[in-house]
C-alpha cells in the first residue's frame, strides 16, 4: 500500500497529528484521501493506522521528517498527516432537523474571530456531544484549514451551518421551540443555577465585545459563570467548556 | 501628565488590552512603569485610565497607533498598554504558607509547553481564585512576556512558584496534608463524583503526553471529564477550566 510518491495536485487539508488521523480514520475515513507518515517513525501506533490505511484501502506515502514540518509549519504534527476532503458546511435546515429532541444542544458563535479559539471550541463541543454548531458568515473565523488542524479531528462531528444573518438563524430555531441563551460576563444568572433540561441553543459572543445588542435582545435568558476570584471573564473556549460540562452534568444527574 | 516622549531603556513588559491595563492599575499600579495609548483613543476609558494614572502618579504616552503595533505584533492591544516590572516568581516555601487553610487550590503544571495555553490557565487560575501555581522550570513554558500578555492581566493576582523538580515539590506539599489530584483521560473517577471539600494541588499534564509516570505515582487520586460525545480529550486549558469550575461549585453548595 505504500508508495514512494505523493499525487499532486490535490486540494484537500492536511491534518496534523496522531490523535487526529485516527479519529478520522475511526469515524469518517471515506473523507481521506491519503496519509503521510514520518519515515522514521516505526511506533506501535503507526503500525496499527497502517493496517487500517490498508484495510480501508487508503494509500500511505512515507516522507522525509523536513516534508512534514515544511507543510505543516508551527504545527506539532508528530510525524503523521492525513489529506483529507475540504471541510462541508451544512444548512440550517438540516441542523434543525438533527436537532428536533428535548434535549437538543446547539452552539452559536456571535462573531468568534480567533482561530485557535475556533479550534478549541469545536474540539470541547464534540467532547460534550453538541449537535450543531451556527457561524456568521462575515467577521467570523470559519471552518478553515487552520482550524480544523486546531480541532484535533473534532470536526469530523460536529455538523457546522454558516449564516448570512445570526439573528435570523436564532428567531428560526426559536420559532421552533429551542430557547436561546446567551451568555455574560456580568448580570446573567449563574449557570449552576439555570435549569438546563430544556433544548438549548448557547449563544458566545466575541472575543472583546461579547454578544452583540441585536442578538441579546434575542436571548431567552441571560447566563454568566460567577467569578469567585478575579477578572471579569474566561478566554471564550473555556468558558464554553465550563458551561457546557455543567449542562451535561445537570442532564446526566436527572437521568442518574 | 501625558508627556510628549518616552522613556526610553526600560526593561519592563508591555501589557496590551484595556482590560489588562485596567486590571493592573485596580489592583497592582506600584508594577506599571508607565501607559502608552494610541493617539487617536477619546473614550470614556481612556479618560478613566488617564484619571487613574495621575491619581497614582503614572506618566502616560501618547502614541501612533502603528508604534503600538509594531511594539505588540500579532496582539489586539485595542490601543493601550501598560509597561510593567518584569514577572517574579516566589518560592514554594512562600507559595505553600498561602496555602495553609482548608481549602487550599493550588494548580501544578506537569510540562505545559504552548505559551497561549498558559495564558489561558492563568487568567482561568485567577478568575477561579486558585491560591498559586506551580511550574516546572525547565521543558516548560514559563512566565514569559507573551504568557503574561495572554493572561489578560490575571498574572498580578497568582503567585507562581518555579521549581527544579515538580515530583519533590508535590512530595513536599503532601507531606504538609494537601491532596495531589491528578487529571487524565481515562480511567480516573469523574470530577463531578470526586469529593473536592479538601486541601487540593491539581495537576495538569502536558499538552501530548499527559502526566508524567513518575508524577502520576505521587497522585493521591486521579480523575478525568467524563467524555459524552466524541475525542479523547480537551484542550489543556479548557480541561482545566471545566476541573475548577466544579471544584468551586461544589465548595460553594457546601457553603450554601
Amino acid at each position: 500500500m505504500a508508495r514512494a510518491e505523493p499525487i499532486h495536485g490535490k486540494s484537500g487539508i492536511l491534518i496534523p497529528g496522531f490523535h487526529a488521523v485516527q479519529e478520522i480514520l475511526d469515524h469518517a475515513s471515506h473523507r481521506i484521501e491519503e496519509i503521510w507518515i514520518s519515515e522514521r517513525k516505526k511506533s506501535p501506533r503507526v503500525r496499527e493506522i497502517l493496517r487500517m490505511a490498508r484495510e480501508k484501502n487508503i494509500p500511505v506515502f512515507f516522507k522525509k521528517n523536513d516534508e512534514l514540518s515544511r507543510h505543516l509549519p508551527e504545527m506539532s504534527h508528530q510525524g503523521i498527516a492525513a489529506r483529507t476532503s475540504p471541510f462541508t458546511y451544512v444548512d440550517l435546515e438540516h441542523l434543525q432537523k438533527a436537532c428536533s429532541h428535548n434535549s437538543a444542544l446547539i452552539l452559536a458563535l456571535d462573531h468568534i474571530t480567533d482561530e485557535g479559539n475556533l479550534g478549541a471550541i469545536i474540539r470541547t463541543a464534540a467532547f460534550f456531544a453538541v449537535d450543531g454548531m451556527i457561524l456568521p458568515k462575515d467577521r467570523s473565523a470559519g471552518m478553515s484549514p487552520a482550524v480544523l488542524k486546531r480541532s484535533s479531528g473534532a470536526f469530523i462531528h460536529l455538523p457546522v451551518a454558516r449564516v448570512v444573518n445570526l439573528g435570523n438563524a436564532l428567531s428560526v430555531l426559536k420559532s421552533r421551540g429551542l430557547w436561546i441563551i446567551g451568555t455574560c460576563v456580568e448580570r446573567g444568572t449563574s449557570i449552576y443555577t439555570f435549569d438546563w433540561d430544556r433544548p438549548v441553543v448557547l449563544v458566545l459572543g466575541n472575543e472583546h465585545k461579547g454578544i452583540s445588542p441585536s442578538i441579546r435582545k434575542l436571548c431567552d435568558q441571560l447566563v454568566a459563570i460567577p467569578v469567585s476570584g478575579h477578572g471579569e471573564s474566561l478566554n471564550v473556549a473555556v468558558a464554553g467548556g465550563v458551561i457546557l460540562s455543567e449542562i451535561v452534568r445537570q442532564r446526566k444527574r436527572r437521568l442518574a
